[in-house]
């Protein structure tokens, strides 16, 4: 398949598009965005499908085309993509470890030699900060951390309102900042103690497990190890059940000193937390900015609001994507 | 005291000038630095004698008016100035705990009101990174991260090739990231487990007091402890006293760690360090190399070297300050 798409407007009206991407572990969403960050219309891949990088290439590109017709769009500005281990200098995802092709993809070369457009490839929680400043609740500020909290923890740093890359390209990994030196979880960087370990899916459940250990007793012991889930103990913890509460407690308090040292590193105006443990809302809000007020250094004297992202989940990633090329 | 200084060249050659102030706890450095980053001389004031910020200010302009004199310069294109707490928005020290003059302190207004020239106010370790890039083992790269070792423990940030000073001008004080949640050592800031309780003067020796409770026979329980300085235990442990050399090791352990966290924060091309606990040399450098390639995430394949400050002690601060103004 070989198209050409030129980087102009589309020919019936003033609006610009391009495709955004937001590549994870289980799921790819691709859709197609005005330059108004308006998600005209979106389609979705099983990542856990594919073995073969080509596969999946071949597949988002016939997306992208099925998305193009489907919507009578002739032409767009580009192509944007927020992946794992995205490297943005070098349009590559490099040996993600929740993806089942490994090693390094040149995603940006192999769709390049499908599709001829201005192709972005970054971080999924660059993507999703820079969604919420373009077209969120960061509208307007400079200097803002994302937290995004599912599967794994990923972070997203604007300053002076660029998306920050470092050296080489892979600045905010914040979940992999080790939090608790000499802890006995291993995350699957290899490290120990790291902030994903503490408030992703996994280390929720964890310390769910831990607690249950301490409380055998509680009704949550019921529920067989692989069948707890961040979503059923955020409800236990809804309906009063005291290791629920202390779990997202215990998790708030880690997360907390996790946002006192972004804090101290680059001096945001606010911090945004996203992803499927953020939905567990005040249960896990309150004692992060509870445990944050506690740790924040004195030194900061205004107030650094520690807000939900105001964008539905995963939309932020593909807007922010998309946006990147315009 | 009213002097007009003009923003001008030298009358006598094509070089500029300007001062640089290093503001430490202890001394106070002023220096007279050309625009090639010469320290052509300086002068010495004791900050601990000064409990009123107006004599303080009224003696650093004497100073400069001295050096100035005695060095037949007529013109200076401005004073940069790095101070603990420095801010670099307003031009202010706000509430440092380790000057003896407390509250906001507006730096920047009242030298200002003597003498007409540009003024830079920033934070001392920022000053010292800058003068690092500008004329040190940092020139030409444009990201970098240095952590400065002392009575605390300070940070500078160089990204893109400027200092991040984030949304309120204290972005880097990585002194104060909690390296150790839970830990017994409460600091100067109010919090528990920060990185300069680890890696400071007062950090190192109580890792060896603490050490040295394990180990009551140890040559070093019979100095006083308040007689014990870094300086003491690294001629321990170049003589091979065990507690000291655990001492570093365990200081350069913890180091690593902070020097982890910082590459998944922004990224680096290289991490410098600088101050007197640094001067421990490979005693602690060594364990420090040995944590941070054992903590640094998997993803960063460039080496990041970890080096040590090539500007003499207190220098790269006044030169750092000194070329802001440039």
């Amino acid at each position: 398949m070989k198209i050409m798409i030129r980087d102009s407007i589309d020919g019936n009206s003033n609006t610009f598009f391009s495709i955004g991407i937001d590549i994870g572990g289980t799921n790819t969403d691709i859709g197609l965005v005005s330059h108004e960050g308006i998600l005209n219309a979106r389609h979705n891949l099983k990542t856990t499908q594919y073995f073969d990088a080509q596969l999946f290439v071949n597949d988002i590109v016939s997306v992208i085309c099925k998305l193009m017709s489907e919507n009578n769009i002739e032409k767009i500005t580009g192509i944007g993509i927020g992946a794992p281990c995205g490297n943005f200098y070098e349009g590559t995802i490099d040996d993600a470890k929740n993806l089942n092709f490994r090693g390094k993809t040149p995603l940006k070369k192999m769709i390049e030699t499908q599709l001829h457009v201005p192709i972005v490839v970054t971080n999924d929680a660059n993507a999703a900060v820079y969604g919420e400043m373009i077209y969120g609740g960061a509208k307007g500020m400079k200097d803002v951390v994302m937290f995004t909290l599912g599967t794994g923890v990923g972070g997203g740093i604007i300053i002076d309102g660029k998306l920050l890359y470092g050296s080489d390209g892979f600045a905010g990994e914040l979940g992999h900042s080790i939090l608790v030196p000499g802890s006995n979880r291993t995350c699957t960087c290899g490290s120990k103690g790291c902030l994903e370990m503490y408030a992703s899916i996994r280390g929720v459940v964890q310390t769910c497990v831990e607690l249950l250990e301490q409380f055998p007793e509680n009704e949550l012991a019921k529920i067989p190890r692989e069948l707890l889930s961040p979503k059923i103990i955020a409800d236990a913890a809804d309906k009063g059940n005291a290791v629920a509460i202390e779990t997202y407690r215990k998790t708030g308090e880690w997360l907390g000193i996790a946002l006192a040292n972004a804090v101290v590193f680059s001096s945001p105006e606010a911090i945004f937390l996203a992803g499927g443990i953020a939905k567990a809302g005040e249960i896990l809000l309150k004692p992060t900015r509870e445990s944050f007020a506690k740790h924040k250094l004195f030194i900061y004297k205004n107030d650094i609001p520690v807000l939900m992202s105001r964008l539905n989940e995963n939309e932020a990633a593909i807007l922010g994507a998309a946006s990147l090329v315009f």
